[in-house]
Formats: structure tokens, C-alpha cells, sequence
């Protein structure tokens, strides 16, 4: 009850009223639990700005493959390769997520298959477009002052 | 008068000039009061970050069901079944969103149906789209410092 | 040259290499200076959520008309009525934008019409999708800490 | 380690799981290093609001060009133009984006052209999209508090 009438002051839900029903909605906040995933092999693979571009602007029919080099520049160059391509499924439900990860140091070769419906691939494209500007630093724009027209 | 121009001094209008006539617009704050609802019979749906993917990518054709239980893995598990579907309006003009709740416990059985116009949906699709990043906790992203190009 | 080192401090551009040429972008913020509007005549129209949703979501060919009696359940109630319309040009390049106020107490009759370009409603989209969430208090989700696991 | 126990406290990853693979996204903050772009030539184009607005509702055939005047209102108007224009490539793929300085005073004439892809474009559209309310001043809504009703 202590935590209802907490909510009813924080947050407006959203109420649409209609003859004898109505539909109210309002935001939760998460919370959080540890979690052991379980996993016996894990890789990771970093997007670029441009390849979040790539992610979020993919049509349900498009496809994309990125290719990554985690060693480039150094004297290991090309003794491992990763791509993480997505493609889409053949009825246009979803997608295919896939890792690939060829370690010729380690002579290793990974490949992870996950599919991920339409409203998934929804919720990474929102979360994506949301962390963009994050992940370019644009968000510190929101924490400046704006200057007056006579210093400019 | 002193609330206009408070007004003006913290927010900037977007103005078109066309002609001899002018269009301005800007944002005001949300006021709140305490309204009673009035509804006999109430029950709540928590979406996941998934169904709320599932909602915020619907065509304005297209369906969706959500099955809750909110006693899964504790001994009345499938004592209570929820559902919530969102079903297109034959002429396309929004939605019918149905809450089903059967509760064999205490033997009851409540169906809520609520049509959204399109406008409706438009609110909780750009207010869902918004709460997403919240909802999965990636809004703490912005209150973090950049690491610097050493520590990584 | 202080202030650019400032800015190259604080954002990071977003820049695209291309051969022997590159593209550059990052956000400035605005500046404000007083304007004079030198408006004979001035009206106000305050947008709910759900007129805003439909604002936000009409497409190319779309129109929409909003009523309001601003003395609505008072004594006065039907001597001012306010509508706002948004119709498509017909080449579909933008929209005009009217608004007519018909006041019987002060027997006037004022009607406003401005276009505005494609361009210019993106703007609003843009703008009025942001402030929505603020128009209904959604972003005060964002200042709260969330809840342990426990305390739910 | 330490690192990894940081990131899994402050974000919730995005998971799928599926089968005997899963899937997990999460954000990762910026880092940032000093770049010597090594431009010989280098020219600005200031968007506005509006252009901003074109920019970002170009649909993948559609163009636009902007014509700038640094020197408008004072005595050297006209004197230099500036034109920036985004043309569609012609199989849909992306953009050029030219730049044209001429400057009757300096006698120089630049013309720059970089092509962006359509991930690079969504970059820009996403991250535009985002700067738009700040660039409007629209953001300082979110640090106001909200008016009680009986003050309205």
C-alpha cells in the first residue's frame, strides 16, 4: 500500500477510459538478481557506432556480417577472426544472431547460433538507438549549460 | 504574465513564420491531481521487456497474447491464468486490448476489453518506447564517466 | 580556439573517412536571444497526450481536427470553440496547420493558417515524441533508484 | 574481473536464450583519444532546427540541399556561399554529402564529397534525432519539477 501510493505520486499512468472499462498503463522500474548464466563457452564481440547503425536500420529482409580482428595492429594480427553476421529467418519472423570465432592461437573454432523473434530483435533495436548517442558521447550535450547569444 | 515569462526564459519555442501568420509550439509540464477510478473490478499485467517489444513493433494489422502465471513455480502453479491480447480493429483504425484473468482459487473469471485508437497507441508506443531502456536498467549508462582510452 | 578545444573535449564527433575526404558531425547547443514576435493576434491550443500521439503519428495523406472548449463543465461552457486541424498539402510536401477560434463573449472569430514543410513537421515530431514522455511524467522514472530483488 | 563485476552490478544485459546458445547485448561507455585528422582543408556548415528536420526524414531516394550565407546582414553578404547536399546514391545504398564553399574574398572555391552508407546515415539519423530536443533547448524540461494542480 506504502509502495501504491509511492507510484500514484511518481508516476501518471496512462488511462484510456471506455464505457465501463478502462486500460492504464505505467512504467516499472527493474530490479536486479545475480544470475549464473551457465555457460561453458563465452565470446564477446564489440559494435562499433556504424555497425549499431547497421543493426537498428536492418529491414526484415535484410542482412548484415560484421568482421573483427581483435589483434589487428599488433604482431597477432589475423590469428584470430571473428564475425557476427544476422540474418534474416526464411518467413520473416526474426532473426538469425551468429558468432563466429576462429582462434588459430588457441586452434579453436566457436560457432554460435542464436534466433531472435521479431519483438526481441524490437527490444535491441530500441535499446540500441537509446545507448547510440550514449556510446558517442553525445549525452554529455544534456549536461552543459547553454551559452548566452553574447559569448557566442 | 510572471508564468509566461518564466516560460520564455526556460524553454525555446519552435516557431514557422510563413506569410502574415506564425505557428508556434512548446512543451508544458504535466499537472496532477488525485482522481478516483471508480472501477469495481481491477487487475494488473506486468509486460516483460520482450512483450514490450512485442508491443511496440506491432503493424497496425497485426496481433499479439501474452500468457502469465503469476504463481508459476510455487505450488499453486496454474491456479491463475492471465492473459492480455492485443487484436487489430477490422478497419484498422487501432486496437482491442483484452485482459483475461481465471482464477480457480477463488473461483473467478474476469474479462476486460478496451479499444485504443490509433492515436492511444501512438502515446503508448513512443511512452513505452521510452520507459524500454529504463525498464532494462541501460539508463544508468548515462550516469557513469567515460572510462579513459588507459583503462580500457 | 579555447572554446573549440573545449568542445573537442566534451563531444565526440561523429566522422566518416572517406579517401581523401571526411565528414564530420557533433551537436552544438542553441543559443537564445529575446524576439518580438510582432504578432497582432495570438491564440493557444494545449495538445493532451493522446492529441499528441495523433499528431505524431499521422502519415503523409493523414489529416486530424482537435475540438476544445476551454470553458468546458463551467458556466460559460460552449460560448468559445477552438479547433485545430493539420491536412496534407496535396502534392503530400507538407501539412497546413489551422487553427480557428470562434468566442461568442468576445464576439470574435480569429482563423490561422500556417503551412509547414515535411522538414518542418519532422521537427515537431521529433520534438513532441521527446517531450511526451515529460508531457506525462514518464521521465520521472529516470531520477529513481531501483529496487533491491528483496523488496519486492 | 574486477571490471566485469562492475558492469554486471550496474547494467542488466539484454538476453536470449534459446536452446543451447544465448544471446546477450549490453552498452559499453565511450573511450576517447586524441586524433589528428590530418585535413588540409576544413569547412563547417551550422544545421539549424529545420534542416535538421530534412536531414533526418529523407526517405532512401529522396535529396536535399541547404544554402548558407555566413556573412548575411553584414556588409560582406554574399560574398560566400556555402551549400551542403545529400544526394541518394543511385542503388539505394547510401549517400553522398557534398560540401561547396566559394569565397569571393579569399578567391577559393572547395568542394568536398564524401559518400556515407546507409548505416553511417542511420548513425547520423539516430544520433540527430536525439541532439534535436537539446539543439531546441526542449531538454531543460527534464529538470523542472512539475506544478502542482492548485498553481495552474
Amino acid at each position: 500500500a506504502a509502495d501504491g501510493k509511492l507510484m500514484s505520486r511518481t508516476f501518471a499512468p496512462y488511462s484510456v477510459y471506455k464505457g465501463k472499462a478502462a486500460f492504464s498503463a505505467s512504467p516499472r522500474l527493474p530490479t536486479f538478481n545475480k544470475m549464473d548464466s551457465g555457460c561453458l563457452k563465452r565470446q564477446r564481440f564489440a559494435l562499433s557506432a556504424t555497425e549499431v547503425g547497421s543493426f537498428i536500420s536492418l529491414g526484415p529482409r535484410d542482412s548484415c556480417e560484421f568482421f573483427h580482428d581483435p589483434a589487428m595492429l599488433s604482431s597477432n594480427a589475423g590469428q584470430v577472426r571473428k564475425s557476427l553476421s544476422i540474418k534474416p529467418h526464411a518467413d520473416g519472423s526474426g532473426y538469425f544472431i551468429s558468432l563466429s570465432v576462429v582462434n588459430n592461437i588457441l586452434k579453436t573454432n566457436d560457432r554460435f547460433t542464436v534466433p531472435v523473434t521479431t519483438a526481441e530483435f524490437a527490444v535491441m533495436r530500441t535499446a540500441f538507438s537509446f545507448a547510440l548517442p550514449h556510446i558517442m558521447g553525445w549525452d554529455r550535450l544534456t549536461n552543459q549549460l547553454p551559452k548566452n547569444k553574447d559569448e557566442n
